[in-house]
């Protein structure tokens, strides 16, 4: 007995061997990689073709067929040819029919057509079971291998068979599929690989306009001022001066600005008295771009750490320096330590250090694989507690640099504020708002919303 | 026939587009999250309430009925209810019967109750097959999509066909279900969500505790010891200059016992002449919390490293240059180029440099995604090659900056010794004891005992 | 009715509880920690061994037999036992016959035999489905439950149902297979745990070399050079001031080898007129290395970045600063702010800080977590915009940095150009072609290509 069984497998390896049939319309270059993954994976694949002549590039254990003696082989048709050919797949509607359409097409623009291509082949095989898969894999990342860029494949369809079918085979070639629903989301799906940080549009366009007016402001103040009124020509100041005044602002607005929704949030919430109404629509939309805003803040922070810790090598200041240091001399003076000047410098650069390493630490909780190691109550922590301890120390840090200097005239060139003093609204009106908060009287009746009591219960019938 | 089939596609396409109907106990804020996200996945929801009015927050494509009607129509039944009313459920046991409930209940406290919720709702339903998931999940996170916090669910259940079925549905959502095993998991993942940290509550409790030490040990040697004999007042070293001394010895220490463990294992293990009897469990405890204590010793690196970089930004360091400059000028005098300090003062800046660059790259190798795609040979390379590299140079840094001041009887103020020098004792004795381990007369040894070989066979049976 | 099932239920716990039955050969450390880990998973396990009697460190809950008995009770056989013992499962040929045979063996070397293990066993066995897998996972990993090295489990095999039970294996245990084809992908596999970085050897060696040279050109005009002719000692260059300019030279050059293979194959493929032929073998390895290239240019521009930082701290540079005030102190003379001199002090420093900055971006971005959370359109955006703008930056920093020093004869020591010379000619050169390949006229070809176009069809028949 035991001899038969042997037999019979080595009469039939194929039937044992192999993964089903798939089929591949189209031979261009993502319809090639895609077959010869496949195969290598244990697929049948055989390709419809208009021509089929054997181009030397398929993989060489395909087969190539007429478009509808393909079709015939599988039960999976893979659509590897571009939108403005589906209609030609109309004349095969019946050999088509019932079986598993995967629409694999990208469009070279953002919302280039009224409906997604995948939801277009549907209507025009309805009898077909259309899935949206596999646009968001590059044809180079299949055939390399090297999948760096994504190893996720968002797959949506209508019929939840025809779709688990799909989600098998991208298993099947080591990658992981995402479930994004039925075929309305092909559109969204479609989209995706046209994406440039969808979520960082608003958070860069915002700081670079912030950027731009608050270097103009300095320019205005710090270069063209003296150059009016005390003919000295301070232009170089472009290169460090102005860039290391304007990065500390830019990261405690930015800062603050992450922050700044969760207080409207609360303040809507107790106004309301009920969580289960929705946010005004920028709220959302503000709240969903708190990561990138405090990613974008940590980067002016960087850079203005950088900017400060380069300063002692500048040219300018080295001659400030000698300069000081020599007239000192020529006068034949030392003077004593100033203990409340050595104060003053030591917690400005401490508090920026700490406010600093905190914020580096926020910023390594936001990545990815960190992000997802932790629980939800660790996640909270980190971003609430830690991050307004980070937004306390970096006001304090600024508000240290200016010291008395805001009571002075001088500070006040064109009567116009120095911009650390602008930096300070937003954050010092948060610590505000934020500390009337967690007063016992206003916290204890938002957490009893925040856990579903409402003040007004009919607003959830 | 092909237009049969097509009749039968369009007269019955919830049939076939419909994954199976799940029930859900409880219309709180979970159990109506999860019932959204479930829908979106194609799954037929159904909810088991008190008030089958249905609520303008529950979605709109399910179902609501009583809670023995509901229970009927599905094989899967989330009990999205809390603890204390978990005996409501006794009177439907006839129901439940052979149903599969998953347990999503969370605590407030840390080991709450004397058994788990899971368990506790398996006691009182015996017929039921209970199973514990999604504890881990907020509803925030399931209704926005972004699960930022973490995808992974753990799941865990004495029927491995019912935990099978959680797992389908834990995967149609697009999470990761992590099977814990059977149902006396449940009491640890009921706790998971409520722990803060826990790997790095004995880190973090140790290096609190050295730090106050060091802080008022230095505190009084640089501030009260100067006041007291030479009626200076040096307060402001609170600031930068006891901080940057009391990191880089927390640094250097904490490093140091996170190789220390290996060194009395290898002791261990060389002494009892096999591998298989088990460490004492203060060590195995000390072994898992490595990574732990050499990401706080990076932390107290990277700060001390900036408090350094800090320096000649102080007020009182460019005030003791001026002074030192102004009268060696005023004395007409220029020293010569001390050959010695510019190479012990290089060497030391050298040393740090490197050292703590090798300590950044350990703990990028830390990083979770960094981790996993190296293999297990290059994971011990780096952290155990490259982090006795980086202890040789740390120590060797210390030991430089100190130089010969140890000689001197002025180092030891009220006969203590610098911290510099408690410092080094640790990392000191772990040297030295690692470099005869790995003499090959005791290396040899040491290794076979690894590979398996005992000493004393008779151990093992 | 329900009474009965309730019954079935008591009566047959096992049946509906367990997982089918798992057969270990071998009782060494691999073979019991899984089988440890099988038995918490659910699985039930019975080992084949040669002695029957059971040892206590074998789990409790699995049954020991002779190794036919045991494989008779299994359709999964675990082989965890060492190559040199296969042969002597021949004669098992007909109790193992149509069974799945896993082969977890690791050797000590790369490629120690001719052909791979499994593919060795399966010679040895033919009547057998081997499937290779679990050689990449630790013992030690798989009982302490903490598997930070890899969740990967490679799996591949010529049978693609045996390979299939073998990955739900795999998945049980909440380890992730990765499906690597057929068995002849078992040599692949096999060496993958004994390698060490094998995609960083390259990097690392050229990396090293040149280090090696620049260090030693620059010991000869730094170092010799003045002690021959000026006769004075400046060893203690060898710890900083030499790795200072080492690094930074290294750092521009390796930047530019990333972005060289780029502009190859685009010459390559305007050359030839079609993207269709491959690329020679050493330009696709270069391709395929860019990254750890990039990587390692990182790490000596942040030793760059940290050894200028450390600059004003040296005892060399503080005596050079005092000299060079009390020397103008003692002429009683103040120098004038020389403008240029701040600008291009200002500007090389401003360049070096944003094109380090753009470089830790692309290193962040290299991380695995974050590069499979950006899609392909980002990535590209990302690794090629913002790389060639660091490279432009990094270049200008390096030519401000030498200014108009080329130009002056005392540069060229013993008749030889200054490494930062050097370092220019490869940067430079990339950013000219690359400055041709982006004109429109050039561009458009190029593209077209790039999109499937070919000068020449008759190649792809």
């Amino acid at each position: 007995m035991n001899k038969n069984s042997s037999n019979i497998m080595a009469l039939a390896p194929n039937t044992s061997n192999k993964r089903e049939t798939v089929c591949i319309f189209g031979t261009g270059d993502f319809g090639r990689a895609l077959g010869h993954k496949m195969i290598q994976c244990g697929y049948s694949v055989v390709y419809g073709s208009r021509s089929t002549q054997i181009s030397n590039l398929i993989p060489k254990d395909a087969e190539v067929l007429g478009h509808a003696e393909a079709a015939q082989k599988a039960a999976i048709i893979i659509i590897a040819i571009q939108r403005q050919h589906y209609n030609f797949l109309t004349p095969l509607a019946e050999t088509l029919h019932g079986k598993v359409l995967v629409d694999i097409s990208n469009n070279l623009k953002l919302n280039q057509y009224p409906e997604s291509n995948a939801e277009y082949l549907a209507q025009l095989l309805p009898g077909s079971k259309v899935v949206k898969a596999f646009n968001t894999v590059s044809a180079w990342a299949l055939q390399s291998g090297t999948l760096d860029a994504s190893r996720q494949v968002f797959v949506c369809g209508d019929d939840v068979e025809a779709k688990q079918m799909v989600m098998d085979i991208v298993r099947a070639l080591s990658l992981t599929p995402l479930d994004k629903g039925s075929l309305s989301a092909a559109q969204e799906i479609e989209n995706y690989p046209l994406q440039l940080f969808p979520m960082w549009n608003f958070p860069i366009i915002l700081s670079l306009a912030l950027t731009i007016f608050f270097f103009l402001y300095c320019l205005a103040l710090d270069v063209i001022y003296p150059y009016i009124y005390e003919n000295s020509n301070l232009s170089f100041f472009i290169a460090i001066t102005i860039p290391n005044r304007v990065c500390p602002v830019m990261a405690l607005i930015l800062l603050a600005l992450v922050y700044l929704p969760g207080i409207f949030a609360a303040i809507i919430q107790l106004y309301r008295g009920t969580k289960y109404s929705r946010f005004p629509n920028w709220l959302d939309k503000w709240m969903l771009c708190r990561k990138q805003l405090g990613l974008v803040a940590l980067a002016f922070a960087s850079l203005h750490a950088v900017f400060t810790l380069v300063t002692p090598l500048r040219a300018f200041v080295s001659w400030r320096t000698s300069n000081r240091i020599i007239s000192q001399a020529l006068n034949n003076e030392t003077e004593p330590l100033d203990n409340t000047n050595a104060w003053l410098s030591d917690s400005y650069l401490a508090l920026g250090v700490l406010g600093y390493f905190l914020f580096v630490l926020l910023g390594i909780t936001s990545l990815p694989s960190v992000s997802n190691s932790v629980n939800w109550r660790e996640f909270r922590f980190v971003q609430s507690k830690l991050g307004y301890l980070a937004l306390v120390l970096c006001t304090a840090h600024t508000m240290v640099y200016g010291g008395t200097w805001f009571l002075n005239p001088a500070a006040y060139k064109w009567y116009l504020p120095d911009i650390y003093m602008l930096s300070l609204v937003v954050p010092c009106a948060i610590l505000v708002v934020k500390f009337v908060l967690i007063l016992p009287c206003v916290d204890k009746p938002l957490t009893r919303i925040r856990q579903g009591w409402e003040r007004n219960p009919k607003n959830s019938e």
